[in-house]
Parts: C-alpha cells; structure tokens; sequence
C-alpha cells in the first residue's frame, strides 16, 4: 500500500538516524512549550521569529515531497517516525514509547508526561488528547496480539479531569473473532483511572490479501 | 476555578497580542512540519539543533510557570490561546478556526487544513487526531447553543480514511435536558464523510454554582 514504503535500512543505520533526529525533534518540542509560555518582551518575539524562519527555509532546501509515512526493514519492522502519537521525528507528538508486555499478547502500557501544549481545560490535558493517546494505545495493543486493524469505531467514557504532567495507558484485547479485534484500554493520573475506551480494530482488506499472498514485503504490525 | 483567569484585557491589547504570537507561533509550526519533512544532511540538523535550543533558552529566560489555561476579558470573551486544538499560542495546534452559525445556535463548523504532522496510516489523519478534533467541534456546539460542557462521552464512527490535506469539519446540538447536552458531529474530506461523533456534555458543578450565583466573573462559554 503507498506509504508503507520498504527500504532495508540495516538496524545501524536506523540507529545512527534516532541518534540524530530524536534530540533534533526534542528541541522542537522544547521551543514549541517555550514559545507557548515565553513571558519576554515584543522585539525578542519578533528576532525568535525571524531566527525560526530561517532555520526552517534552510531544513526546507530538501524534503519529502509529502508525509513520512511508515518505512519498514528487511526485519518488516515498522519507523511510523511521523506519527502524530508516537512519531520519534514528530515534534507534535509527546512522543509515547509504547511497551509491549513480554508473555502477554496484547498487552501494552506507556509511562509519558504531557506539558502545556496538550491543555484542554486549564491545568487538565484535552478531552480529545485523551482520545488521541487511547486511539494509538488500542490500536498498538491489537497489532501486539497480532490482530493488527484500523479503528472502526472509539468510545471515550471521561471518568475525571486528567491533569497535565505524568501519566500511563495501558490497553489490551478484550476478543477478536475473524478480522475484527475488541480492545480496551484506559488513562490513569495519581487519582486512578480518568478515562476510559474501548474500540473495534479491524484489518483492512488489502492487508489480508497481502498476509494471504505471503509476498516478502512485511505487513504492518499495527496501522499507525 | 483555577486556570480561568480574568485580566480584563481590553481589545486593543488583545489584538496587539494576536497580531504578535499569531505569526510567530506560525512560524513555530513551519519549523515542526519542515523539521520532520527535511532530507538535509546531518551537520545541517545538528546546526540547526543548537540553534533551536539557543532561541529556546532566550524564550524561557520570563514564562509562565505552568500551562497557558484561559484568559477572560471583561466581556467574558474566551481566549483559551494554549488549547491544542484551537490554541492561537499553541504550534501544535492546527489551528482551527470555528465559526458559528450566527442564526442557529448550537450549529458550528471549521474549515482547515492538516499536513504531515498529524498522520497516522500513511497519508492519512491519525484516527486519533479526527477525535481530537470532533471533541473540540462538539464541545464548542454545546457551547454556542449556550449549554457549555465537559466531555462526559465521545463515541467515534471511522466511515473511511480521512486523508491528510484540506478538510471540514462541523457540529449540532442533538438535543440537552438540565445539564446534559447530546452533540454530533462529522468530519468530511474530499469524498465526503470520513468520520462521524456523538458525546455528551455535562455542565460541571462549579459552572452551575457560578452561573446561579450570578457573579461578575465570566462563565466559559465553551470548556477549551
């Protein structure tokens, strides 16, 4: 499918490019809160801006045309870099490191911090944020038990306010039948769980027929 | 409640405050979408490293200690300018502008546009992202047909792939009883529907104490 793009990068050189572009992305992360909450005068706005733009005239010189999109090794494993929840190349997202129970299938779970820019109401983290981690959550969780699918569907019960600062999610297969995949999952702050989800995983036709016609090119473990 | 400041601000100096953290958080979002898009070589990034983390540093010399939360002017006109959904001050934030219906109350809609930074499967909206989005379009439904809410539910119906580009997204009051405000919503791309929400909204306490106490301080008309 166009954008799982197979490039055999060897695992060192997929290293050396984390080693570059994971501080690189941090440092956006950091100017993306520090020009939130920046409380200096007017003219060292202005001079941050004119700084920034040029920077970013320079990264501009050569680029992906479009979106990152997934690129895969040989070992068919996945470099969703850009995405918005987990992309280590991202700098919208936090980003999450997703951990995958060992002995459990379709166990994951994510220890993550969420500062400023992910405010809804004040001092608490953006209803539709929550919605955005779980989403990813579930969806990694199906793919652990290797039932990966897309979202059909995603319901979000809001228990209590999540505050902003550190938080987990864990998510797990509640049953799949076929090519469909029932997940749950759920956000907890140092007052319990704040919100709950669950949603319905399934594995789009092209990924069936490609499991089916076991060509060499890997299927994605999860749809990020 | 904590978070919803009222400064009194008049609109003079609001709109200076717009005319200066709107371009440059722009900017800001440049530099995201160029930073994960860039194929420059890699003394390029690291340059470009430690000059992010200089600007950064001279942002940080004065902010605030926390989140940005929401601002009040005498009119008890919102400016929730770290909202990541619809943050002015906030370069995650797409943003979007949501307009409403100015005869049918509870009736809203956003055209807007999003790029690489908020993908999930390859060149498509992360799913998670189009519920961020539909509780921020919903939430500002119940809002403007003046039944403000926090999210109690959100459930999220993924008809098909919502692709990465130019999109509309739009909300409606269903139906309200007491403090219970019912909202739907969709997303729609170039093939029409992608998305389709529904949640329900919920006045919370403090909100009605403050409304029945008729208090000078501004109620939110919408909860950011």
């Amino acid at each position: 499918m166009a954008g799982y793009v197979r490039d055999d990068l060897p695992e060192t050189e997929v290293q050396r490019q984390r080693d570059l572009y994971g501080p690189f992305t941090q440092s956006l992360r950091e100017l993306v809160d520090a020009g939130l909450r920046t409380l200096v005068d007017d003219e060292e706005i202005r001079a941050a801006q004119a700084e920034v733009e040029a920077i970013t005239a320079r990264l501009r010189a050569r680029q992906l045309e479009g979106a990152y999109g997934v690129r895969f090794s040989a070992e068919g494993r996945g470099r969703p870099w850009g995405n918005t929840v987990v992309g280590l190349r991202n700098a919208v997202a936090p980003p999450l490191r997703i951990e995958h129970h060992p002995d459990r299938d379709g166990r994951v779970w994510s220890d993550f911090h969420l500062g400023a820019v992910y405010e809804g109401p004040p001092g608490l983290v953006h209803g539709g944020v929550s919605a955005l981690l779980l989403d990813q959550l579930l969806g990694e969780s199906a793919g652990a038990g290797g039932r990966p699918g897309m979202t059909a569907t995603l319901t979000l019960s809001y228990r209590q306010g999540t505050p902003l600062g550190d938080l987990r999610g864990e998510a797990w297969i509640e049953r799949s039948e076929d090519h469909k995949t029932w997940c749950r999952g759920h956000l907890v702050g140092p007052d319990g769980v704040t919100v709950e989800a669950e949603g319905l995983f399934i594995l789009p036709r092209w990924a069936r027929e490609r499991i089916a016609s076991e060509q060499p090119h890997p299927t994605p473990r999860y749809f990020e």
